[in-house]
């Protein structure tokens, strides 16, 4: 939680940090600002001090927005500095050393955002030259913002309940539009008679989620038969949408206003299920519930995965931890956090060191995959872990393989 | 152009280059693998010899379709590595090692993407001392992709000539939208009797994007009155669309399918032009015009922006010129370019060493900013120049003032 920062920053020997960059993209900017709409703004926090909001004079009033302090490059006579180098590069360096006079920043300082990697390295190496009573540093492994994001406060799981709503309203919609189409020669068919592609339904669902205030930060998954074999294909558009074939549909919008996102996949087929398929997904299904079911506060996350292969090599499927690299069977992790990014803390890979706490917001998303079969089957809920150490599903739309049309 | 990037990293003393990161944001990717949809990857490039895409084995169909050589990361052996580290840090950077030692890449390689600013600074840190035969780099100022992307391809021109026949589409559908209301009291009045907001406004617009596939990076500018004096204010969703008011429509989005932003700002009034706004929009349009009409391949950048500043300098508005860091008269420069992201070379400060050249596109986007007077007024068409060296607007859409309503 945002109320845990002074703290890590701490535990971790960081007197201040620095967040710059571009806003695309920048999620501890986000998380700072409280989602202010500047396009690019550096938030500066010495520890146990209020953050500093650092914009664009020309941004001033949508900085105001967030709460913080603000002040403007032009407190620091950025102009002037652009003027005086001639170089963007120089002047922002410039422009940080007087920031850290200006406020008596000194000891070790964190650097976080969004930059290109290679300006990135030059700009802080020379820093740390120019500025010697500062030691530049950052957080290659688990930053201090992955903590922080991986608990959510009450205000975050408000935001993360609209999310979750609004994006399963689009998918009841979108699977009531497949529905609503006519069936012929094993498709199905539009007013004109031609059929309905992936296409169709995939914008048909780009305008649900505008409509209700969602939009797509990488594009939703949609994809027939062995498409959705293959875990991270979007689906072909000019697809038609047939008749007992597995449809992969996997939609993480996130909110417009807030940020926050959700996430959830149902794999189902229309009218009948071919065997195989449906074999599968009664394999899925108890790798998610065996998941759901033993769900702990203090449990090590590792152990989820553990599980979940388990399940699936019994099955005689191959896994991550039975063949690493697999791209048949189990192919990724069952779960990752999630909030301002799609893919956040906790992980759940055998490897991770986490442990389910209270606040976690996460999905469960077994899966397996044969593309050469034609098929990929994927469940995947958002849940949180709430006050009481409970799992709360944010995903209630229904799990049924089998969708009757016509 | 793409075509010249050999030739750029040979006249920068560049031997290989990375592109690593997620994604979101990361231009140089996007332009480098023509679009493919990886959600994370990175591109490997020896000068002179083609480039190779390394991506998540469960990307490896998307990732082909860059046309790129593909490899995936299971084939350096990357499972292994993030099971022997333990840590992705330690893995990415032995995997970078790997990449280095199988294609034979030594010398000074440069940097490129999205990244965290300190992870990348301790990542390349590290790599250098592990890997002794390679110099890492970046590039502070402007990087070969800035130049590479300042000159258009045909092909390139041909997708953003598709990005400005669908963003004047949704201008136009909009401005129809607006007109459609019924006049009362001032107001615009909804069927329900209720005000007409900007946040009607601009819902309506999201949706038409999505209808015409186009995305927004940031949000679109609609700002009635005192908002629109300020720049890069959004606008107030609640504010009523008023007759006789300033309204500022800045309309920057990208097609969803190719990455192509186009960039168009209107300013208008509904029914009537206060006087002050009508003087001020003269003004602009004059600094508009007097740009378009001597825009020439080979004069600096900078000349256009001293234009604008003569222009409203003799109207007695301060500039960046007159007053570095004014927040009232005109506050910006006068344009930028625009392909795969919104902002792009050429720049026009007046601190800019760039020329105009053949295969330019740009923006040219005059404005005077009054808030505490209640306005704002821009003009802004995206313009390239063609091969005959002729200036040539994508943006065809009506500089009408006043718009007729009721």
């Amino acid at each position: 939680m945002k109320t845990d920062i002074d703290g890590l920053m701490a535990q971790r020997g960081i007197d201040a940090m620095v967040i710059m960059g571009e806003s695309v993209g920048n999620h501890a900017l986000r998380y700072m600002t409280g989602g202010a709409k500047v396009s690019h703004a550096m938030v500066v926090k010495k520890r146990g001090e209020p953050a500093l909001l650092i914009c664009n004079p020309m941004e001033r009033e949508e900085a105001a927005r967030s709460g913080l302090t603000v002040t403007t490059t032009n407190d620091y006579d950025y102009p002037a500095l652009v003027n005086e180098t001639r170089s963007y590069f120089e002047a922002e360096m410039r422009l940080l050393a007087t920031i850290f006079e200006r406020h008596d920043i000194t000891g070790t300082v964190s650097f976080y955002g969004v930059a290109d990697p290679g300006r990135a390295y030059l700009l802080l190496s020379r820093l740390a030259q120019l500025v010697p009573t500062i030691t530049v540093t950052g957080e290659p492994e688990t930053s201090l913002f992955d903590e922080a994001y991986a608990t959510k406060s009450a205000e975050e799981l408000e935001l993360l309940r609209d999310a979750a709503r609004r994006t399963n309203a689009v998918f009841a919609e979108t699977v009531d539009f497949i529905r609503g189409h006519a069936v012929g020669d094993g498709l199905l068919l539009k007013e004109d008679g031609a059929p309905l592609t992936i296409g169709d339904v995939r914008q048909f669902a780009r305008m649900r989620l505008m409509a209700h205030g969602l939009e797509e930060e990488g594009p939703m998954i949609l994809a027939i038969g062995r498409d959705g074999g293959i875990p991270h294909s979007r689906g072909e558009d000019s697809d038609p949408v047939a008749l007992g074939r597995s449809i992969v549909f996997d939609l993480f919008p996130r909110v417009i206003e807030t940020g926050y996102f959700h996430d959830m996949t149902r794999t189902f087929c229309l009218a009948y299920a071919p065997p195989e398929v449906e074999r599968a997904y009664q394999q899925v299904m108890q790798a998610f519930n065996a998941v759901i079911d033993s769900l702990r506060v203090g449990e090590p996350t590792a152990t989820y995965q553990n599980i979940v292969c388990d399940v699936f090599e019994e099955h005689g499927h191959p896994t991550p931890r039975s063949k690493p690299g697999t791209v048949e069977g189990y192919v990724h992790s069952v779960g990752h956090g999630l909030g301002l990014q799609i893919h956040s803390r906790p992980r759940f890979s055998t490897i991770s060191q986490e442990v389910v706490q209270v606040g976690h917001v996460f999905t469960v998303e077994p899966g397996l995959y044969y593309p050469d079969q034609g098929f990929g089957v994927r469940v995947e809920d958002t849940v949180y872990i709430d006050e009481d150490g409970q799992v709360q599903s944010l995903t209630p739309f229904s799990k049924d393989l089998v969708i009757p049309v016509g």
